[in-house]
């Protein structure tokens, strides 16, 4: 049996916490595996969860009793959420964007796996404690929010086609309006997504009106699963939206083809009732 | 400025490195912010190493010079590049896998975020080295494997559309042909997605004749680009290859509708001249 040294152990149980995220490990797992007493083991994970806290990327949440112990939550505290939120609104303020008929180019933003990782840790923790059994997204430029927020929160993802493919078997397909085009669409799922009753998180990458995210409610209907939230990293400021309680990183106010100008605010996450508003003490 | 101790600077850095994976960080940048000497942070950095190494997750690369400094390089080492893929095989061979017309349905498997992340690393650890600067894939199923290979490895992602969308801008499209059933399609990437001359590493979930890969090859002649490793996660034994050089963790070399049995082997990179195949030391 390999004898640990302290040093090397809280290298290896860091790596291992972070790795699992929202995984349990028991205390008993540590000991065995270091060969330890469970008090040393509870020193170290208390260095851990203090140095995780201070740097606001995570905490560790001890659960007691005989199924108990530990397991890592990815945490972005309020600084990092809102400093990560305005390098985006930056980002997207960037004129290069605009695309005829003033759509904004995107796919740099969903292609920087750094980026999308740290918007992933933000809906993890807006969203954790909500129960959620999987994320659930729509083709294509919704993917990568979705492994990053589901990596977080240690969670599958099911992903919504645009066209049903023979490869996804039995599949359940709505059709929905685009709220703001109203063009006609389609969306599809695997039957065997998830089982019925399951509490999904949707996550998407932008919201105009809101007709595609519409669509995925409904079709989440069909399956009886519960939505228990809606993460969108940019919203389109629209007189009339068909969807309520979605909460977004970057509010998108306007969009001026003609002058090349894009301006764009924080999203309502961290306005006056958003989970960022200050108002919190952390 | 904050005093850190010996064992809270061990999971923090143990921390920044496992989050910014072939990034180059300076042991300055290091002795800085811990207010440590070089020689405390080189100890730790000995420490963290080892400890990686003999898990078989990674290991630290050390650059020496005015420029230099340490980065992660997430590895599978053998052992656990080959417990993960025969875990693959087993899981693709459950009869319910089977789909009208032999079609395999994948997506619970690559809905798997932790499954996911360990292909990645294993194509991380065969692709490293051979200095790509992003990574390709085509959606849509392709595209967890194309962000987790990304992750591990610090680059950044661009996803071929098999329709060209708005949202995209610009782009440069190729008609296919699929080598299986002779279907007509076509490929488009947008023409900002990377500069010309760049150097791509191609990631999908499956093959079968290969006309897909065959026409990303084709694609990123179009900008010019060197594509530099073609990772599969499972390829279909076939008569009639299309592309060569592909590297697979699985081969599905029988799929039998009537008797609902499906056959799976290991992927090329464990036979004979294979990345794993037993000739290279670790």
């Amino acid at each position: 049996m390999k004898k640990w040294k302290r040093s090397a152990r809280l290298v290896d149980m860091t790596r291992q916490l972070l790795d699992q995220p929202h995984r349990l490990i028991s205390l008993s797992a540590f000991a065995d595996r270091y060969q330890a007493a469970k008090s040393s083991i509870s020193e170290d994970l208390a260095i851990i969860h203090e140095t995780f806290r201070e740097e606001g990327t995570g905490l560790l949440e001890t659960v007691s009793g005989a199924a108990g112990g530990v397991r890592y939550l990815p945490i972005a505290n309020r600084e990092n959420a809102t400093k990560l939120s305005r390098q985006l609104c930056a980002q997207l303020e960037n004129p290069d964007r605009i695309l005829p008929g003033g759509y904004l180019y995107l796919s740099d933003l969903l292609g920087d796996d750094r980026l999308v990782r740290e918007i992933g840790r933000i809906w993890a923790t807006v969203f954790s404690g909500r129960g959620a059994d999987v994320v659930v997204t729509v083709e294509t430029k919704g993917i990568p929010l979705a492994y990053a927020t589901a990596s977080h929160l240690g969670l599958p993802v099911a992903i919504v086609r645009r066209d049903s493919r023979i490869t996804e078997g039995s599949v359940v397909t709505i059709n929905t309006v685009s709220g703001s085009s109203k063009r006609l669409g389609s969306l599809s799922l695997a039957r065997r997504s998830f089982p019925e009753g399951a509490r999904v998180l949707i996550v998407d990458d932008f919201m105009k009106a809101g007709g595609t995210v519409q669509g995925m409610i409904d079709l989440m209907g069909e399956f009886r699963a519960e939505v228990i939230g809606i993460g969108i990293m940019a919203e389109s400021q629209v007189d009339e939206r068909l969807v309520e309680n979605t909460v977004s990183l970057a509010t998108v106010t306007d969009v001026d083809v003609k002058n090349r100008k894009i301006a764009v605010e924080l999203g309502n996450l961290f306005t006056q009732g958003g989970f960022f508003d200050g108002t919190n003490p952390d």
